[in-house]
């Protein structure tokens, strides 16, 4: 199982989206979309972020039930998930080490790009709700990311790959990211 | 329950003191401060500086001790404490995970600083005495605070809540903090 | 026992060859070598790049078994090694949890020296092979050394002792790492 996270707006879904694109077979599952798809069945969530304001002892439940569907499906596959999740309680892990002792990681996946990049990219992106960060927030986050990720590694003892995605870097990016992942 | 920490100099205490004359019923108790209390009865330590020369299986002993207090003091209080402790043998863990595995927290809140305005504060500030950390040490204790808060949370999976408090944002950083508490 | 981490390039090792020779009877192991003659003898590995590219079971067996050999050696004796490991798969974490639950830690003394210090002396250095870093991966390489540090140190509520290592300043470095160690 690959875990892949990244800087806020550093374009991970981007290079899993054109991964998946090149290896058909590749099994990608968002952690958020399957906390989600148990949130609207079974707590009557609307939408996401109403998810992320959910109680907290909820909210750690849905975490729980998210990766015990994944264990069910499989080595190999690719997760698609935050290191941190920024809510108005504040940033909770990701993964968390109730939820990573229930898995089995190959690997931590850290798609990264700098600030600079990632600002800029998100003054073009007019197509996303986002939770709008300040230049302040976004290095938070950042320093929040890799500590949390370093954090897990070290509890599950996996490496952490870094891709650097910046502008015009895509292809080295899948290329970095297809020598990672043993599908 | 609560655990406030901070860069130090942050102005963590001034804004849990503010947040205290506003509300009288909230429970604030300072881990240190219970720690010393126990050391000063069971240990015959005198005063703070001796505390934090103390052999370290004593010092751990007594974080744990205090932790065992503060278990008996019910729901939604706020512990006042460090990230890190700067000794003599360095850097210790302020909430290592033997003593994070007895309490039950709702969240970390981190009250933070620029760097700039934490040296301009203790240049002004002639009243209170403190090791001088160099700007260097300075920013070590910020990156190891901020990544022990990290991994704390990993660990017992609570959100961190970064309160920022700038200069003439003390209002702001009090309006945030009550809404992250629910005393 | 006394385990010695530090910035690549920071002169960790310098700084551990000098406090040898000026305490003769101290016991020096280097994590890395008790693990490669683990797996020159088990594992029919040549080289140190080669165990670097072991598979991933292999190099956790390899890990475990090297803590249980330093296990054997007795109280306060040094332990040489790194806070992560940039192998092909990603950076590893050096000390992951279940080495550090089978070891007894007194301190960890992280040696650093700051990115422009480093980048010097690597142009300087042509008589060590190294796998060349960019500027950008010695900053991950930084960040994520001292995120996993502080993860172990809150793990086992053991002590990080920076010692700054700067040109010129190895003489104090030295007098900085004998304070710590009690031999």
């Amino acid at each position: 199982m690959y875990i892949v996270m990244g800087t806020p707006g550093a374009g991970k879904s981007t290079v899993i989206k054109e991964f998946k694109a090149r290896h058909p077979d590749a099994q990608v599952f968002n952690f958020g979309t399957v906390m989600f798809e148990i949130a609207q069945k079974e707590y009557g969530i609307a939408n996401r972020d109403e998810m992320r304001k959910m109680r907290r002892d909820k909210f750690r439940e849905l975490q729980s039930r998210a990766a015990n569907e994944l264990m069910k499906m499989g080595k190999g596959i690719i997760i698609d998930t935050h290191a941190s999740i920024n809510t108005a309680d504040g940033f909770y892990p990701g993964m968390p080490n109730y939820v990573l002792s229930k898995l089995t990681i190959d690997s931590f996946i850290y798609v990264h790009a700098s600030v600079e990049t990632v600002l800029s990219r998100r003054l073009r992106d007019t197509t996303r709700r986002r939770d709008i960060e300040s230049l302040q927030e976004l290095r938070f986050h950042e320093s929040v990311n890799l500590a949390m990720v370093c954090s897990y590694a070290s509890y599950v003892n996996a490496p952490i790959k870094f891709i650097i995605n910046e502008d015009g870097k895509l292809e080295e990016a899948i290329k970095q990211f297809e020598e990672c992942v043993r599908i």
